[in-house]
């Protein structure tokens, strides 16, 4: 008899050993421990990892779907002590629950199933701040969508790094990858002007959706514009105005909004995008706001990869975004 | 206003310009028509080529639904005359329908467009021996079915060749790739024993299909097997088995057949598979068959290719069947 | 019998399908109009596009000849609607006049092809900027004595930004893509101080090469120079200086200026060189200046190209241009 | 308290979780177990598997200590049942029991740490088969020695699938992957003449190693003679000359035996070797005899592969010797 | 002052080092010895390389140029020793006179330095024998008629393996890789019927080709053909055949002869080719033969190619025909 | 009889052919001499190179024993003159001695001969700075004691450029590339505060290193750091700390230490590092420090690298290097 957990999820196949005789100098997989058999203590986790392998809702063809365990993989080469900041992440506990159970061909089963997780995830440990590794972009209107049910009377802000709106039009396309944010703000989960998107640039946008995201509010910063005012000062920006309006912001990174030179592994990847450096601050303080209470990481197609860069990049973007959180948790009352 | 003929397809966007000012000596891009406006004179073609960009119904991670495209880029490099049988497949008129749309996040839309259009070409153009450019091995499913709604009194069987029995279970997965012929199979479409699978082997198919193939009948012949008694006679014996039962016989091949040497660009590229003379010589008989009415090539994964070895072995496929094709109609009286 | 409008062009074999139902929210590929048969109505267009599919005059080994095609399939990936700057190119008119014809073994006669193709434009459809896709860099003395040919009375100034001079001996290589500068500056094409080269760098150009240039009085820029004084100081600060010294300024981007991790698909990528977004504004600022009136992108192998990046950054620094010029055209008198 | 069996192991890192709750139409990751905490029951297994990640021994570079993982990850997409030989393999009890610790500048320390674990496991499971996956092939002198430690009473004969004869000089170049077999006969572990190796080719042995394989009377067949004689009729001969010589016959594989079409990822991938059907049927062999009792898979380097071919033809090594093991244990009585 | 013995001819500027210390168990850039200063004593010599790094004249974008300096590199990893054949190498004398010049935009000038290079050689150590390695196939013409200028007197015959005629109109593409086989026959170097091509097979020559072939009286034998008749007696048959009517045999091996899955290395690869083996003994029988006294390998681009299959096919061909030669040179009497 | 120099060196196998017709203008492959016969005039010598082909030594599996092959081939695509400085190399003689001979299975063997490698250096040739390309960093520590050895009465400091401290216990790790920093401390060959590393950075060092590193008093500046206070400033200043306390500055560069988009290929590629043109720049100014006497440049895998991204770094490296070292004899004076 199987104790997993939720019915929605599914141990994964390939687990890392978590190192139990020391408690620094961790490797990231040694870290970051693999649900088993039995009911957690959810009450010791202060984050909870998912994998959402789903990336048949992608518009062009994308291999996002193993990217969970792409990541998984290459946490092995990351350490939990941040020299710069002189924290050791290992001082939180994070439990990886596996991935969410696919359907080979109802997508929208699927989707359900996402959904679904996050409710139980909130449910049942809403204390750990949960972490989705995608998977593409539709499966953020999920997890939003689950938050909600899970959390009704709450106001939901989204802040998203992406290249593009994702603001396509649902009747088209279903609930795709082009097309998250828009089924969010058409199901009236979460208010137009309640989304920040960050990293837009060049000739990925067309003018409909332009004046589409005008329409109903959304707010954007082109690159340009972020270059010109201080990725910090632009992040901060976002977050003090959503933080006044929302009760939970949540943070969705889509990894095409990196530049195609530092991030190769996307399938929309782009001239003209944001650098890991940029990307990686603007998570760290993200991860530090209080009212940011989720996360995600989508697109990232890692049989487009070049020597792991975005994978890696990856991995640092969860990395960065852990660290904004044990400073949140830790030093705000320095 | 767009003339295209069926709804349910699409105009290629990326065309070849066809030569029309000579009638030999073409290369295959500029032999194969591309459908233009208006509508086309049926009565003049021999072949027409449908492409089906779908593998969004793959069990594993698949980039197959570039394949249509990949094989219209790779066949500029053969020509029309083949040396070896002093055939000149350029007498041969061939038009390229296009691709049948396919939603983002709906596969069952997907699959009952491509059920419809090999429906509407039987009806509008039944003269021209159809060749589906997939796309996973789930669309053979739905082209079976899309000649029986044209035929509803015909008796079909199948040719397959193919590493995997294709029988897996229709309530798990769907109408996935590993499923298709259990599809066909349940719904009523065809016979077990009007199938007959040639090329299995090695460690890749589960007892208990085996066992379903048995208890249905399936007829199949492992590689060890086509090698000792010879692949022209094995082949010849299907065909001399079919012709007496079935008034169709669909020619399935499934690329993953390959020896994953001879194919590395498929999603379950194996060791101990057919070499790929092997495979051109089979399916040149097979379109020697006055039965053999259709012919699909499926779930190639382009992306996954290497030095173009699977999608020039894909394109080869295809002409060593219109090569077949042509002996049938020209040589037979002989 | 064939209408195509020069002798020394020829149709590109594989054409895009011109979108004609919408005129906004188009990908790059439904914009662009491929020649087809008939004269075309000169006067729509704004612009030209014309593939040189020449490398053999490269002296190491290119596959730059590939280019233009690898192009025209990587605009697809792009939209017209340039966001930062609030632009929709698909006001511009733009026709894809295929490739000037190539000889096998003779490359003098291929040059003297490329060299009346330009002046043919010129005379034909001057009001169409011209577009040229390389091929190697041989190919800009080519194209600036056309241009010459066709306007004999008019001053020629080069805008260039490139990691070599290219004024490598005219009797060692011959027309070869180490020479075009010497060669339009020996031939009395343009003199030697009306060439203005940005982004030279490192240890890419001999000691003879930095003397002859300063003899003849090219000018230039080193990338430490560029990045001292801003790259928009810097071309601005050429152009100004050409605007009252010429009628015609022509600008050739050699993609090899751009540094390894940039721009790594070109037969000499090297160290130290431009950043993508410092080219893009670079030839931004360049398609905006009224005297600007050719322009070309050469040196670009896609072979040696990872992850499609240089091929990218080909087609947004085209698209850079495009916008300068759209500027030119309609915010000018603003 | 870690309970590790014996102390110079450590268990994989990275794990699959055995499938439980079926024991038929199992993947090979759902089939093997992982050796957990406590000490395994000794009694139920038919074969271990060994990793020995180390190729610090390798005259050429070599990553070959990456693949005792490569060939982990890739056995997932193997299934147990064997269509051909209607056998599913999950009869057999297996436990791998995770990789030898090795020493980052010590080979000599890791060198005794292998020997070291084949005694243990002959002393603690001596019914159980062991599988060793290298490493390079300085490894199986080390493993022959651990075999004769603990069976100190027993002649050893080795059976050999390698391009090379590996007798190079071990005065020079000491432990090394050119000088295993040199080394056991050297140390009088394996008499000269109880040698049988089957695949050398070419060009890749010098005349003076022929010489000395002659004078210590080591048995070899050429590809050329295998396939004028027959693989089968090769190996069935040399197994049965040994048979009569020595207690126990150790199979090593070197994978280099592959032409280099079918074994791309070896470090010294050669031209005119093995075809893997072959290599398979004649390991098959090998494993139906009774006295081959341990047999290793070595000089894979899985960062040199192509499309995972070399890696995946390792895996099917292994389960076409557990076939061979399989009827050896199951089918003899018939 | 050098004193490199021909004019048109330069030292590599890469060289191994001759190991001088021993002449036995050696690798094969040990062996070769490469041109150094002073007049070489050319009666040491039993055969000479050289290099010819043109492949501007290719109709195919191709990178053969690159061939010489790749095969050199390796050759590294081959020995002198051929276990079959226990044959020794090393007792042949060989001399890499490293490659010849060629212009960077003048084909015809670099064709007539190759021709000339030929005559040299001819002229001045006739008992050498040489071994080309091009390079596209253009420069067979050049090498054949080079030939005949040093021996004017002789009648020419051309054995050669190869996917393609090579007898596409010299008018229409002047001398390039897809003419030279026209190009001796149009110009009387070699009479049409003393022609023998073995390995054409599939889609990849023309119906006029065949037709032009068959007028000119060039004789040809398919891969089909070769397999039913087994490779031996076909390449024994055609060198019967000339023996009795030529003074010289002319071997040329264009790598695309070989299979797309053997042979990914070639601007034209293609299915259903030769195998490496088949091709290693063909080359070796024409080795053995008194009458073929020169030899060369081309059309092998070393970018395209994967793993270092083709390259170290190409290398095997040549030590192939030197292990004939060499066969025909001291076994000869036996 | 070899008159090779030092008996633990060896010849490179594959040499450059030095230009002696010309001194400028050259390529790096030309201008730089390798050892031939005889002994060097050692007095005309500005600097040396040596190759130590050694990642047995690397705690990841590592093929940065390539590297001096790789750097080598690589350097021909570079010219000695320096644009940006109006420097021309050629002025220095550069003399590369080949490798050190490795042991294929005596880490501590090889180890030996590289520190006696640096001794014999110093002593026949103490003018001519020595530059050694590794290899693995462990190759450091012995270059740095093989230095001590011939100056016994120099304080040495090292300046490291490199994203990780190096200083892992040398009792668990032996002379590992993770531990010769260490290594020098503790066997008392430099103090620990007379280490300044530069570029640390992100989750890469662990805390308990850290910790070490400042009980040791190592000085190290992260990469954040290095950016807020430039990297001229951030060097300079640790040149002159060191300049008051050492007399020989050891200067090593672990390629690591460039960001993963800007050095692919090195095993521990990571993302946060140092761009390319910082790295440059700071070793250029470390190169006119007269108290720089030696350097290395390590960890660099040349099977990682993409598009040979890493490898030209390296090469810029070196020369960046010897430009900074140019300025220090000849312009200091100025």
């Amino acid at each position: 008899m199987t104790t997993y957990p939720y019915p929605m999820l599914e141990r994964p196949s390939m687990i890392w050993t978590k190192q139990t005789e020391k408690t620094t100098d961790l490797k990231v997989h040694e870290w970051i421990e693999t649900i088993g058999e039995g009911t957690p203590n959810w009450s010791l986790y202060d984050a909870t990892i998912l994998g959402v392998p789903l990336s048949k809702s992608s518009i062009s063809t994308s291999a996002a779907s193993d990217n969970p365990n792409a990541m998984r993989l290459a946490w092995k080469s990351f350490g939990t002590y941040n020299l710069d900041e002189e924290i050791d992440l290992a001082r939180l506990q994070i439990l990886d629950l596996g991935d969410v159970k696919q359907h080979v061909t109802d997508i929208a089963y699927s989707h359900d199933r996402i959904k679904e997780a996050m409710t139980a995830m909130q449910q049942h440990h809403s204390r750990a701040i949960p972490i989705t590794l995608g998977g593409d972009h539709s499966i953020t209107a999920m997890l939003v969508k689950g938050w909600k049910d899970a959390h009704p009377e709450e106001t939901i802000g989204i802040l998203q790094f992406d290249t593009h709106f994702d603001l396509r039009d649902l009747q088209q396309f279903g609930p795709a990858n082009g097309t998250p944010i828009r089924n969010v703000i058409e199901s009236g989960t979460v208010a137009g002007h309640h989304v920040h998107n960050i990293g837009l640039h060049g000739y990925f946008n067309s003018k409909s959706l332009k004046d589409y995201a005008d329409e109903v509010g959304v707010h954007y910063t082109t690159m340009k514009q972020a270059r010109r005012q201080g990725m910090q000062s632009v992040v901060e920006h976002a977050l003090s105005q959503l933080q006044d309006q929302v009760d939970t912001i949540y943070l969705t990174v889509d990894m095409d909004v990196l530049d195609i030179v530092h991030g190769p592994g996307t399938p929309a990847a782009s001239p003209g995008g944001m650098y890991a450096e940029e990307l990686f601050e603007a998570v760290q303080i993200a991860g530090e706001h209080p009212k940011v209470k989720a996360m995600d990481i989508v697109c990232l197609d890692p049989r487009k990869d070049v020597g792991d860069i975005t994978v890696k990049h990856a991995v640092h973007v969860m990395l960065s975004f852990l660290t904004g959180y044990y400073k949140r948790m830790y030093h705000s009352s320095l």
